[in-house]
């Protein structure tokens, strides 16, 4: 059998992610749709809308036939390493190809870029360092290294686009890891990543949550008719749900333990905790600690680690994959997981319990997941249950 | 001047208490009353039903002319550190003597004792390794030894009675310090320390506090009226206050960073996660995870430490009182104070802002205290506030 891979989130599962699927699947031609989703807490540092179960579950009703756990220790990651953790999952689930969605929609462009970005590599890392000395932040470095070195001859892609940037890394990972993986992109239709707004049935996930979190309008316009029923309003998950915890953490730390806790910089704990001592929200929070220097994704990824006490000894074990979870599968997926089981060569596992120490990050951040107050009960017990215990989804 | 120490928590003030100062006005003599006063948490590892200044106002009210805190690295103790951190600092502040109530009634059977079991130290440590090594409790290994060594001769004073082992300590801990301090007792009248009864207008903290969290039955009857009027409904605090914050604690710790929490033994950290999962009241976890070798007492020290995320290193460098903070005084207080601030050996410190490094456990635990989720949001802000910038309360 023959698969293909994709990196997802599904925060939470709409249109726009129903068609990505059907378009990986004319254009790679794969027997199986395989996809590595993030957990409990993503990319841009936050706990996602909805719990894996529920995710994995809108994934499977609506073509995907495998789905696996991007680790914590690469989803709430910046792009680099986020994107290494993914292709190298995909790479151990045999995959032949990946596909992704971009705004430029085009795949010869992003194999330039990352053939002529590779060859100035010393020469941006350099620049970018120097930039960030001027105290901004990482994201802003980057684009002005590489808008200063392609001045004359600009790359072919547009990398001040987010999903172009995220299929660039991508690309780069799969370069890094010798390129075992065909890519394919597909042009993201309708609205970008960040809007707020929908276009036609197509809404981001940003403004799906946004319906969701802060207004009454329905959602059932923008996302397939499952995977709205699949939502529940009680049991929605946002920052806000943690604040109490997390305000909590950062009154009971000192600085110098603050220091320990992954991406901290030091000299940033004093100003996290009199912001802490001062705020009553997270955005309230976020907007006092908000500096030139620290973009708001930066600042929701320390936040998350600091909400998961994960420091930076444990995530340097964690940089290697070195197993990967099942969440789901359809009969499909499963005829293809038997196909290739015996030549993996990191463990396929299927329940925490049997892999509780590989596993302990995500174990974790599972639980603090579960640990926000508002939740109602049932719903908490029935995460911490599933976490430990549970095998995965069969559709 | 000359001044007597008192060694109190106030969890709340009542009449039993208002009995003690009198009482130690009358055998003292003294010109002033000192008072040692826990902060945020306590000796039986719990939060204090009432915040700190509340509680100095109830001193001060009734006779008490100077109110300062017992650190954090003492008042959540054993016995034998708690009683030294207290009266050290009622020796740092000059007191002539000190007066405790007690079972017994009588200071001389308490010199005695600490005679008598002085010379039976060695032998006393030796037993108590002994049992313990059977899965018993310290204080049951204690009890078990003293009643081997004094079988045929026994001790004077009945050290199965909470009040006459606390004056005990309190004893013994003068001795250590070379007898700087005149050691008074009282009878304790009506009510035993952990009577969940009244017995005429004097009834138990505890009892108190039972009627206080669990019934609406008045408290009128057995405390004074201002200390009554003192206590907000609203504002009361309890382990089960804490119990999410706790349980989400728990739920983000690996069971080796849970070792180097003070108090929490190797091995125990499992048990304890475990129990977290399951349960969804503090009172539900505490059931579940003691046994014959935890007391109640001593788990929920350990509980209180986890909570404020207090790690055995921090202790160790707290174990000497290095400061003493004044929490409230009467005129009279402040002319003891004038009198005898200059051959204070440690810092007299007024608003924590001044001091914040000798104090980060106790303003650490003042900020867990006000982290509380059930708190009214005004009530917790005005804590964070005073804590950081109140000057003394002057009555």
């Amino acid at each position: 059998m023959n698969a293909a891979g994709i990196i997802v989130e599904y925060n939470p599962f709409h249109n726009g992610h129903l068609y990505h699927i059907n378009e990986t699947k004319r254009l790679s031609n794969a027997d199986a749709i395989v996809a590595v989703m993030s957990g409990s807490f993503l990319q841009r540092g936050e706990p996602a809308v909805t719990d894996k179960w529920t995710r994995t579950k809108m994934a499977l009703q609506h073509g995907v036939d495998v789905v696996v756990e991007l680790p914590y220790a690469f989803s709430t990651q910046k792009a680099e390493i986020f994107a290494i953790g993914a292709i190298e999952i995909l790479h151990h689930l045999k995959c032949q190809s990946f596909c992704f969605g971009s705004e430029n929609g085009q795949i010869e462009p992003f194999f330039q870029s990352v053939d002529q970005l590779s060859k100035k590599k010393e020469q941006l890392a350099a620049l970018v360092r120097l930039f960030m000395k001027e105290g901004i932040s990482y994201p802003s470095a980057q684009t002005k290294a590489r808008n200063s070195i392609f001045q004359k001859d600009p790359l072919p892609l547009d990398l001040s686009k987010p999903n172009n940037i995220l299929g660039f890394h991508y690309m780069q990972a799969n370069d890094i890891l010798g390129s075992p993986l065909n890519p394919l992109t597909v042009l993201r239709k309708g609205a970008g990543f960040h809007d707020a707004e929908a276009s036609g049935s197509i809404a981001s996930a940003t403004a799906i949550r946004q319906r969701l979190l802060e207004t009454s309008i329905s959602i059932d316009d923008v996302m397939p008719p499952l995977s709205a029923a699949g939502l529940k309003k009680r049991s929605l998950h946002s920052w806000e749900s943690y604040w109490p915890l997390l305000r909590y953490r950062l009154l009971s730390l000192q600085p110098e333990q603050l220091a320990s806790i992954y991406e901290v910089e030091e000299g940033i704990g004093p100003r996290l905790i009199q912001a802490a001592l001062k705020c009553d929200s997270f955005a309230a929070f976020m907007q006092r600690v908000k500096t030139k220097r620290y973009t708001w994704t930066r600042l929701q990824r320390m936040m998350t680690h600091i909400l998961t006490d994960t420091d930076k000894e444990s995530m340097r074990q964690a940089e290697r994959v070195s197993f990967i979870r099942l969440l789901g599968m359809t009969e499909n997926g499963r005829a293809y997981i038997r196909s290739i089981k015996k030549e993996m060569l990191v463990p396929l596992v299927s329940r925490t319990a049997s892999a509780s120490d590989l596993l302990a990050l995500d174990i974790k951040a599972a639980r603090v997941f579960a640990s926000a107050p508002n939740l109602p009960k049932d719903y908490a017990d029935s995460l911490l249950e599933q976490e430990y215990s549970t095998p995965p989804l069969l559709l």
